[in-house]
């Protein structure tokens, strides 16, 4: 898959938009007798440059993240920061946000030759990068700059 | 894990309803670099019993499937037939509709605990089974009974 767009097709984390993280990650945990996961606000030091549709935003979000087997599971909980999240959730409800890819030193080029298969960058910060696939694949892909 | 009530971690499978699966299905084909799977409609026979929310259904459906490195990805166009598939299209839009796990030969049993975990039966057919669990977990999650 080394020299397809993506270049990968390990789907590292399924990350779901919800009202209440809190809830979710509690029930979440007690349907698979884990341990309750903490849910910490991410970019709470405003260290991260977050650009969402070319406009800076200071890209708050609260997440909590679970282990699986073959994946992780994110929630994700939008702060009032204006965000593809906080998007998401006024237009769709609750619901998967993305799926994401790791595309470690090759982030931004990647999102690049998606834009150009005509899935636009919506939101990005230093790690992560969004790109607009809904209207052909019905789920938004994220880039990691992640091992 | 086997002693919880979903008694595994691994996403088997994640499944997006779209409006038009022959042009998901091309689009992501072409993004990975993989031949175009065939979409094919399930229950074309009638073979299988479906049940939606406590009705019988015809339950017909559009589906394709990408084997990923640690998961499969599921498109799903509804047909005009009563699903959950048609009722998530219309009151969300595309976007992923579940994620799937195995529950062999345990699989109506597992949905009954789902049930009283507070995840209603939703759909079901002799190999599937679906329950809500969207007011929580903002995703809708299925059992499988196969391997």
């Amino acid at each position: 898959m080394q020299n397809t767009i993506l270049g990968t097709t390990f789907v590292c984390q399924i990350a779901i938009v919800v009202r209440d993280a809190e809830k979710a990650t509690r029930r979440l945990a007690e349907l698979l007798g884990v341990p309750v996961p903490a849910v910490n606000t991410a970019n709470a030091d405003g260290s991260d440059t977050v650009t969402y549709l070319g406009q800076p935003t200071p890209g708050r979000v609260k997440l909590s993240f679970f282990d699986l087997e073959n994946t992780v599971l994110e929630f994700i909980e939008p702060t009032d920061d204006p965000t593809t999240w906080k998007a998401f959730l006024e237009t769709n409800g609750p619901g998967v946000h993305h799926i994401a890819f790791k595309a470690k030193d090759r982030m931004m080029e990647t999102a690049a030759k998606l834009e150009a298969f005509g899935f636009p960058l919506i939101q990005n910060g230093d790690k992560y990068a969004y790109v607009d696939s809904t209207a052909d694949l019905g789920v938004i892909l994220e880039l990691l700059d992640i091992d």
